[in-house]
């Protein structure tokens, strides 16, 4: 390819808007066009976002079909529900990829349950690593990158699934999370004086909007009926997400040794799932800024059940830097292209 | 009571120990006697721990049956397998309250398997909110206090096994933590620049000692083969646990108020265990420094699983204030004499 | 005294306001009356401080004149400008003690130039440790809270302008300190995400609205024309500041045993200030919920100037602490009632 | 160039060490040759540095002259003291670039007074930003990589001192640092516990040993007989340090205006230097993982005194960035090959 791909970036001064961008400016194939926001719209990015230095003087624009028309590429990193409106008014010569949740659900349904809106549709669901998914993703004209816990999660989960270990019809999901996730929203909660030296669930009972989508996607890997018990828990980290997966064993004599061996087939050729020396357990720390997921799992016999740990950075890996690993796919690019493989620690 | 009691703190440099006198400093009925410690016996107490200004001056005495000995009470806060030593040459005059967990197990196999050594008995067990155990408690001589994820994880869940809603054959329980549960040690993995802005599991697969623990509790609680399912996860806080409890429904129709007001039910009496409003879920913060327990429980049909939530300071209510809570009740005086109801927030 | 007193508080819903609940919750002499706020009024305390267990059953009553009347002493954690229209419209049957900014200056231009709002007057300084203080605060019926950042810096300073060892001419301050001082306002910079893992300045160059009010204080002391460069840094830490304050020598010979003599003679009395064993330096953790200030300093003759370092809870000694030691005393309790010593660390 | 360079990189476990691999990972003229550690020696570095999946099969090999032979460039990352014995051992024909404190001061009589020890000599100081010191790296084959706070608070104030703003006869400079700047050393102070939620100073009264090298920098930019007083504050972030830095005014009446503008003028060329939009201040958050410094300037009229503040990430820009910065400078690539612009954030 010798010619850069023109990218526009629509919610340019949220976190996943700054992180699509951090992302971007290290890509090699791509030229940033538009940086588009509601609220923010006339100022300039370092304001905003002075961590993106190159595009400090950068003047954020108003979101619109203007705006994001005529780029390769549009990134929509907005509120749920902004993004099939659109989505709508862009013509089909570029490529969109939404960070949002609009097009993640296939199920009506289910997407009626937890939104409580009506279904905008489905997308190509952006998660290569999920069986066959790879290859929907190439060439796609549209992408719906999968919520930060459903990868996560999926990723703990996936080759016990495959490999037929479990049948998922029991699976509790506890995730550690920072609230870079939650977004720059101006909540009493998110504050910092309430974060710092504070851990506390939300979103507990199965009432989590990522909860039918971890379903859909382990349903996606074989499992004939998935059940999920979901609950995230905010811990004072910016950014990260740590997700404890346990789920019943199919054969209660399977050994830790068995399944690492099944995680480390499955996962062989992935470019960022990691699976860690056995007996290593992933910490959030090792995959900050990275595009990488760090993986390891046990059996607990006693307990009946396997339990596999995943780490990721929710605005890397978990959004952003999903997002662009869709994108490299969707444009034949090599899939690896612009995204780090090595996080900043300590 | 006109009589102080004289109380010693063996362990009195490490976190467990300067949390015992701060408790004790903050008592009407007591009178500070030896603080003991080993490594840095000779040292004022003001240099090790700053926070107690009151005992700035104290010089450290080592530990040993002399400097413990003519104490009404002796805590000991030491590492596992050093209190069983002390507790033998202590005579019977003293109550010995051990914060340690040498004597918590009642099943030797239990405590082989987990800790692989000599099981050296067992005492009272120290949670005051297990049925009938308050009873045991009072003139008791000897009082094992709990692990501090044992306690959350008890009371978490205690109402749902004792009214019958679970069976508790498959409970699963992720617990995050901050770092001062594992002592003031020199571990490359408890420094601050690898805590912080990381979360991580350890521990993983059942193999954590404290499972056994909370399997003891649910069976004392009714539960006719209590199986757990236990992970624990290292937060960035100092303080703190947060227990993300699940278990089964035994009756697959129980409804989320149901589930409330069986917990309101078995709490309405307990000092320091408070049932948050319906729909409001605990944040550690708001017990740090506290002898409380945060609760809040919801029912999820989908899952066929309760999930209760529970949150506690793991220095205070986790070990040092629910030995003091012990101490109270051993020694016949208002069980919540000296003890904090209000946490420190934000 | 047998009868207890009643205290409200306006504003408690608020950091300050919460930590002033939570103070008197402790204290031996105080019945809590109404607990009032605005955009609040009629929810339940314990949904919005849900530390305060023994409250969380208390409905938040407007504030207002009305709800106000009528109790012995009324607390006002109010924004900046919102205490002078309350306290006017109390009667003077009321002790009213004002955390906040309205009445701290006794320089109109002084109020003027970093308020830039009309100086609504001046009531007594609640800084008991400023020479002379502590007499006109016993049976004061009005007193201004100190701010947070002046009675960190000016407890760091005080022995060193009392005894001529400077002529504080030429002060620098920089004060790392928490959000929660910020209040719970819902602003960009507060949120977790934004703070968590980072350090920043803010209100640099003169302008931060503590600066005229620490040198009110040095002046106080005894500093003839005391100038002062003030910085506030932003650190990851729900409460606590940290105050490094230099200031130049008078006599370039001093020593650092000289100064530390200084300091130990000006606190030899104090109830609420410690200085740390000669070399031992503050830490905000060690204060962190007690109404203590630790306190060290150190002569750097190469550099000419003295350093002085000092830690506190913003909200206890820097706030609600601070202004319940100044009912105490201005009520003729003894000062320290119900106030700890004791910070919870780690 | 067509060939890579081969780089070792000694003291490869530790925090400046795996900074440096993650640099040159990135770097597109590089291939990592020996990873060497002591006590780590023939453990994988994948246990030890979990983050830096490309590398995690590589052995750690010893530290020794044989296993850092034979390479273009070697970096040493090791403990103060230990650098000047290995540098020795090896030949002419690598370039060596010490992060360690060795071959910084030019003063023999300064290193003897803060480090105690022999003064081992003097290496090109490896902060290009310096007046003229870029042409003396091109080529060099020996460079001293500057402390993390001496290239903080020099960058704070070059502008200031070269154009003449200020004598630099009185400087104060109170920097906010997370702890990674210490190492992986096992000490107590350093453990998550104790620095999480607190911050506090240390090395005060003017014997920190980064105090020579600043007035050394100082010196080179200009200042006739520098004098500076520098207090380290640690706070609860694993990276970055936020310098505040003031400084006597040569002129009472200079303005904010005047000074940013020396400051733009000065830093207009620097790849590195990112002077914020007036009225902006820096915060480490923005630098994190970057080789950036982010700077901003006011001045204080009243306080007669230039404020300038610099935040940038401690093992990055101000370790092993800029040990990247110089190799790229004394092999004649071009300056800011591999080096991240854009900090990850937030």
């Amino acid at each position: 390819m010798q010619v850069s791909m023109g990218v526009a970036v629509a919610g340019a001064t949220g976190y996943a808007g700054g992180e699509l961008l951090r992302l971007l400016l290290a890509h090699p194939e791509i030229e940033i066009g538009s940086v588009t926001a509601n609220a923010s719209a006339g100022r300039r990015l370092g304001e905003l976002q002075p961590h993106l230095v190159p595009l400090a003087d950068r003047v954020v624009a108003p979101t619109s079909a203007e705006t994001l028309a005529g780029h390769d590429v549009v990134f929509l990193a907005l509120p749920h529900g902004a993004s099939a409106q659109v989505a709508e008014q862009l013509g089909s010569d570029s490529v969109i990829i939404d960070c949002g949740a609009d097009f993640r659900l296939t199920d009506p349904a289910a997407w009626q349950q937890f939104y409580g809106s009506e279904h905008a549709g489905s997308w190509p669901y952006g998660l290569p690593e999920l069986p066959g998914q790879r290859e929907k993703l190439a060439g796609a004209r549209r992408i719906a990158v999968p919520g930060c816990y459903p990868t996560t999660a999926t990723l703990a989960l996936l080759p016990a699934v495959t490999a037929g270990l479990t049948t998922a019809d029991d699976v509790v999901i506890v995730a550690a999370s920072g609230p870079s996730g939650a977004g720059k929203s101006l909540k009493p909660h998110l504050l910092g004086a309430e974060l710092m030296g504070s851990a506390s669930a939300y979103g507990v009972g199965g009432v989590h909007r990522h909860t039918p989508e971890i379903a859909q996607n382990l349903a996606h890997c074989g499992a004939a009926a998935p059940v999920i018990s979901f609950t995230p828990v905010l811990v004072p980290m910016s950014r990260g997400i740590l997700a404890t997966c346990t789920t019943p064993l199919s054969d209660p004599s399977l050994t830790t040794d068995q399944a690492y061996q099944a995680y480390a087939d499955a996962y062989a050729d992935e470019p960022f799932v990691h699976l860690l020396p056995s007996g290593q357990w992933p910490q959030t720390q090792a995959t900050l800024g990275a595009n990488t997921v760090h993986v390891q799992v046990a059996v607990d016999q006693a307990a009946g059940r396997l339990i596999a740990v995943a780490a990721l950075d929710n605005l890397t890996k978990g959004t952003a830097g999903g997002a662009v690993q869709c994108m490299n796919i969707a444009l034949g690019l090599p899939e690896a292209t612009g995204l780090p493989l090595v996080g900043v620690a300590p």
